[in-house]
């Protein structure tokens, strides 16, 4: 087994060079600068074994879950990514373990534009944090605040897939859901374990919507965090739910946002994949159709040993 | 037990407002703005109880060991901190451990002016994450890299107080461990508690130092990693080192730094407690008095349950 630093010098060189920061991997800290008139978003996330994902599962596709679940916020705040730091707590004895989950991580790092700036190793219970950080124009990042009444109420993509993919999941390797997606991207293991973080839209939506989320907890209980911050409510139509499978299930990633009516055509004409679901109102609170839904009773179901 | 959404609002609240953000927790991403003229340091360090802390210590003073700890690599590239993001996974279900944790966050992140922007709360086994970030000038932090030959070598404060205090370590709260702070910062059970992220310090040497780093796997350790990123060596004077334990134990945080002699009166007139103690040199690697130390033979013991 190499000392610890060489296992980081491994892992660093098999990152790659990451492109655009100041300094990356290999000081006290990384360094980047942002344009002009820009601000920084960040946020972190844990992923733990047996709860996020599961413990025996390829450690390729299981990088490549929690990073783009993880990029997922930064296309929620309309932000484009800078870079992103990443803890990773394993039994760092196994090398081959670490070896795939440094190509999952390499991968989507390439994919998203968004390069490992630093990291930490340590040995212990497995635990992987992703700190993303990403940069949007001053004063106009999409926060879950902004929802007024009498506006409209948008999901892109479709709801329920991670769910169905989790109540599936069969051992999967990286060859066998990468041919999938190429095919199907709705599939449910392909939605389980290849989450897509919707940042084109979300940079797309800034000027356009007035507040939006990314669907972590499931659509009813994100959509309650909407309407706690923005004091308003949020009434979905049931017939209009691009579903394929429950949608208060958890681990989408799509983004659930709110728009001013007269934004309906621009909204409409977008490149993405986006259905309009429902309207705001000015009572606090969340209605499927005629029924009002509990706060606490929705979503935020994890994987269950 | 509350649900997870109102524990978390229960720690957000306890943190206080955070200052100096454009966002704080609650949204899918903190926002931040920088400095004209300043970059962005960044830093993210896990914490595993039995390997960097016992998993039975006092919440408090498990929570401002680490975060103090993950602050102190801002203070190595002389960087200010900015705010920091802080994923916790424990047994959600304590909430006598959660209250008492939250609050060593708040008293540190007030002590070194350092929010919490932004977390995340996963029920497992424990981990602590922080990603610290900060602002130093631009083309002025402080990195490994910039050592040259026939400099002088300094270190702060004193070393291995904290391995003492690890070796002596009793059952002590957080009352306990103030009131020692109070009389006596040189005592190991402060040292190991309460290590002081050298900040100001870091601040005051940009433009005096060459290269700067922070002892976190040993004095010896760490001036390898120096040597090597700056292509130098580093002679230490045995005579010299301030130490209180064993030099080559992990866990000080002190800053070791090298600078061209002649700053050494600038230096040495620092309101800093500061060490001139050895110099660089042409040949790659580290010597003490006159034995070559070996790069993988030094430093970095953790704790051991």
């Amino acid at each position: 087994m190499p000392h610890e630093f060489e296992l980081i010098e491994h892992i660093v060189a098999g990152l790659g060079t990451p492109e655009g920061l100041l300094l990356g991997p290999g000081d006290d800290c990384a360094l980047t600068d942002f344009r002009a008139g820009h601000v920084l978003a960040s946020s972190i996330d844990s992923f733990v074994p047996d709860r996020h994902f599961p413990h025996d599962a390829d450690a390729w596709l299981i990088a490549s879950r929690c990073f783009r679940a993880a990029l997922s916020d930064l296309a929620a705040m309309g932000a484009t990514p800078k870079f992103a730091l990443l803890a990773l707590t394993c039994q760092t004895s196994d090398q081959a373990w670490i070896q795939a989950f440094t190509e999952g991580i390499r991968d989507t790092a390439a994919k998203f534009a968004c390069p490992i700036a630093g990291g930490n190793l340590s040995t212990g219970a497995m635990n992987l944090t992703f700190s993303v950080h990403g940069e949007v124009p001053m004063g106009q990042a999409l926060t879950r605040t902004g929802a007024r009444a009498d506006e409209d109420v948008y999901v892109s993509g479709v709801l329920g897939g991670a769910a169905r993919g989790l109540a599936e999941l069969r051992p999967a390797d990286r060859d066998a859901v990468c041919a999938l997606a190429e095919t199907s991207s709705d599939h449910p293991l392909v939605r389980y374990w290849l989450p897509e973080p919707r940042l084109a839209l979300g940079r797309s939506l800034i000027g356009l919507a007035s507040a939006a989320i990314d669907i972590s907890d499931g659509l009813l209980a994100d959509a309650w965090h909407i309407a706690k911050a923005s004091g308003t409510g949020i009434s979905f139509n049931p017939s209009r739910l691009p579903k394929i499978g429950e949608i208060a299930s958890s681990d989408d990633y799509e983004l659930l946002f709110t728009a001013p009516r007269e934004m309906r055509a621009r909204i409409e004409s977008l490149r993405e994949r986006v259905t309009r679901i429902g309207e705001t109102c000015r009572e606090i609170g969340v209605w499927l159709g005629d029924e009002p839904v509990s706060e606490f009773a929705t979503g935020f179901r994890h994987f269950s040993a």
